[in-house]
């Protein structure tokens, strides 16, 4: 069967046909119809504090210069000079008063706009040969972008994420800790992987320690509607945003066990409350961003996850921990210990993904049902695969 | 010229185009028409004597669990499972009690029989769900496998290898070592190297030192002819099985020269005869099954070969030495000793299979012809071609 | 567009599309047109100075034997075996009486013709089995190969590159070093990078503070004609060759700055003056032949570059620098001496050929205009593309 057909013929409720997770043709069709048009979660502000602090995030083949301005924003480039084609910035991170092209010297503003380019002719005209833009959209000190001409709308995203984030003063907060795996999957298994608990009662035994019903054996009902009184009267944001026809955001927060402050193995705080907050009593906070991005934040820390694939078969997945702007390390927390629960529950959660890969690569496999426990994977790929049936015009 | 007329074309005597060791959809053409039709070499009972004892074979992408159930017999099946398509034993051997899944614990029998799989709907009707079986079949303690819906007839290869067989007891032998070699060659030619001895009399010295007439300057047909009366009086099986038409299999035995007693560099015996071998007077047993098992037997051990194709350029070979079950290392062999003739003779093999195929990609390679001594060379490529043939309906 | 459409509609003055960086269809025009076709740079004479004497150069699937023979000439053969295709030559460098197939032992003469193939039957005609042969040139120790049937006619190469090369005495002098340096980047990409020195002002500080003119700050007229005066006075070849219609080499003399001796970090000699050079006044002797070779010579040093494409992505660059026979190691020359000044600069220039590559794949790169000081490059862009014109007949 083609690809066309493959996609007509896609009936929800089960797992994807193979070619979905491990054909070329397909996956370059993710990448022009989500990923090069969907908005991606790069990096957080807090890395670019100081006018020209720049870092860079390659998508597929597209390297992105992500920079902060002269006015405190943050502007998006490719970098890739106008002249010649080269990388204007080839670190993944550092500072740039200009962005100086390393080959021949080309000199472009932070705005992307050429301002000097060496022994070029007198009717050489720089205003035709500016940086390509991408457009950046900030949430709380989050940094989205889309390399699309016209992106779907953000608006919905930032309403509904900033009461979420305000209280843990992203913008200044400090990034404490960073971490980079490479795996052997399609990256829509790790998706599909975050959006079910099904797995969690035998694979993630720290996890279920640590979050209510996370075993689906007990009900986490109850104490959820307790929690949320408590949580509206601090005023902290409770009502969560599902997926609905086709958005691409999502938000929830959720009680940790009684007893239980934080993300950690032992259960308690890992650092100081974060930003606004005064206790260890906000449970955890949980915003997902199709395709790339995925937040859980307590009450002491952000773990933040970005996923960025390279081909069918391999992804990046960048972690990154932050903490209050005033927690000190050594007195307030200690990086081991800040990331050692979701190194262990991150880590169960790769070869997971891994070994469906692995497994979906067989000649004989063929989609099975998801179960009732797994409706989120199905709104999921039910969103992956209309994304594709818009691609074609379908 | 295209793929089905280089097959249609083709003229036997000389060796392939060089599209059929390089080319990528031949190699899938291979793999189709031959490797899921055929019967392969997975290893040895004796590596998994205990119930739910198991090992995992990769063949192209499918992944194959084979293990002893509880009845004493072996079954084989797809490593995907039927949820989602996770592999299901991730590792390359070990011991299960049932096959869970280690995603979302869908518990599998030995037979394959989907047993458990938590939290389904009611309506879920388990007996749809089983693990894809693969075709299984022992001879005398070697297991092999097919993929295909309906295999050939593997009655003959039982019939034929049985006799010579049974003497070393394999079912209940002792896995002394193994060794994997990563080949950059197209797997036909490990066999095209195997079934001639045109090479050996410059590539193999200690082969040629222990074997009459590998080096084709002497004859050994005197020397046959009188082992043979002694080994028939002995009981052995001495009537070797020559491939005819469309046959995959091939049995021979031969004399080691007079005082070698083993295949070892000094021509001793490297372990206590094995089985029901009572000297070291039984000569070489060389069987063959097309495409990937290969098994060379002295007196005293079992050396099997396992090729493994991966790409048209890339190949696995997995040897083991399997020796009499009450050896015991150090006392009655040393496995420096026991493995170090076929180390020394394979690893000249595997360079002349690579520099083979380094020099088959080059634009001016084109077929030349096999010498009569390689007759046997021909016989394998003929059969190859025939299956090729068969394969495209022609 | 496709390919065609693409080679059709280049219009002169800016860089290439994409895909003639990147496209593996492209790549493989790239090696039809012009890399099987041209004079390929492959080696100096002075690496095989004995008969029998042999080293191996691969160019794409072409493993090339270049082999001292008997009569002091140097012929060139494909390193495929007419039996079954096997390497002949499997080292990189060696001595060979005679040219003997690993596996099988045909033997060929060093001119290629077969002179023995052991047990092949009676009526086999050893005549029509001769290696394939690989046209050679040489000028004055330089060894250049076609692997063409017709190749373009090299006779304006030799008659160029003589008188300039003639005082170095080549043909005897030593190989101080060799090095290596595997690249990822497109091989057209080296080639405008050594055709232009818009970039060395800021990239390349060693190679300014050697050469008038190269940071483009300076003129180095004045200097060049009286240099050219003293050189004519001295016998040395001083009219460059430019690059005319469709030929493929390049010729030029120019002058280092004075008090400047050769290229090095301290701008003194590195080495005793070469071959009949008397003294450290020879300036720079450039050269390029298309596609591979590039000489930059001084009075104490010649040295090489030879560039091989291994994929669209992918090149070798192999570097050599000669020095005098007589040159002695410890007393006249020090090897980390003599390599550092090109171990430096082209080091910075491999990483911007790099940086280039990695940014022409962005999605958003296209074609920009070259700067009138990189004539050179469009020179060189606009043969290459009129190369693939030819190839497609249009």
């Amino acid at each position: 069967m083609n690809t066309i057909s493959l996609i007509e013929n896609y009936e929800s409720g089960e797992s994807l046909p193979q070619a979905f997770y491990t054909d070329k043709e397909i996956f370059e069709m993710d990448m022009k119809h989500i990923w090069q048009r969907y908005w991606l979660f790069a990096g957080v502000t807090a890395d670019i504090p100081k006018k020209g602090d720049y870092f860079t995030y390659k998508v597929h083949h597209d390297s992105i210069i992500i920079i902060r301005d002269d006015q405190g924003g943050v502007t998006a480039h490719y970098n890739t000079c106008r002249h010649r084609g080269s990388l204007i910035c080839t670190k993944e991170q550092g500072n740039a008063p200009k962005l100086m092209c390393p080959y021949h010297q080309w000199v472009y503003n932070k705005d992307g706009s050429l301002l000097k380019a060496r022994h070029m002719p007198d009717d050489f005209d720089k205003s035709e040969f500016d940086l390509h833009p991408v457009h950046v959209r900030i949430v709380e000190g989050l940094i989205f972008i889309s390399l699309a001409d016209s992106p779907p709308d953000f608006e919905p995203v930032q309403a509904g994420f900033g009461p979420f984030l305000k209280p843990f003063k992203i913008p200044s907060a400090k990034v404490a800790a960073k971490k980079r795996y490479v795996l052997r999957t399609n990256w829509k298994l790790i998706t599909e992987n975050f959006r079910e608990c099904y797995h969690c009662g035998a694979a993630h035994p720290e996890y279920c320690r640590a979050v209510v019903g996370a075993n689906m054996k007990e009900s986490a009902d109850e104490e959820l509607l307790q929690k949320q009184v408590e949580w509206s009267a601090k005023g902290l944001a409770t009502k969560g945003i599902d997926f609905v026809d086709d958005s691409f955001h999502f938000a929830v927060r959720y009680p940790l066990r009684s007893h239980v402050e934080s993300y950690s193995l032992d259960g308690k705080a890992v650092s100081v409350p974060m930003g606004d907050h005064q206790d260890y009593d906000a449970g955890v906070l949980g915003l997902v961003c199709y395709p790339n991005f995925w937040i859980d934040a307590v009450s002491d820390y952000v773990w933040t996850m970005r996923i960025t694939p390279v081909s069918a078969s391999k992804c990046y997945v960048d972690l990154s921990w932050l903490v209050d702007e005033n927690a000190v390390e050594g007195k307030d927390y200690d990086v081991e210990r800040l990331i050692e629960f979701w190194k262990v529950t991150g880590e169960q959660d790769w070869e997971l993904c891994e070994n469906n890969y692995s497994g979906i690569e067989s000649s004989r496999y063929q989609p099975g049902p998801y179960a009732p426990s797994e409706l989120d994977v199905v709104k999921f790929v039910d969103w992956y695969m209309g994304r594709l049936k818009e691609g074609i015009g379908g």
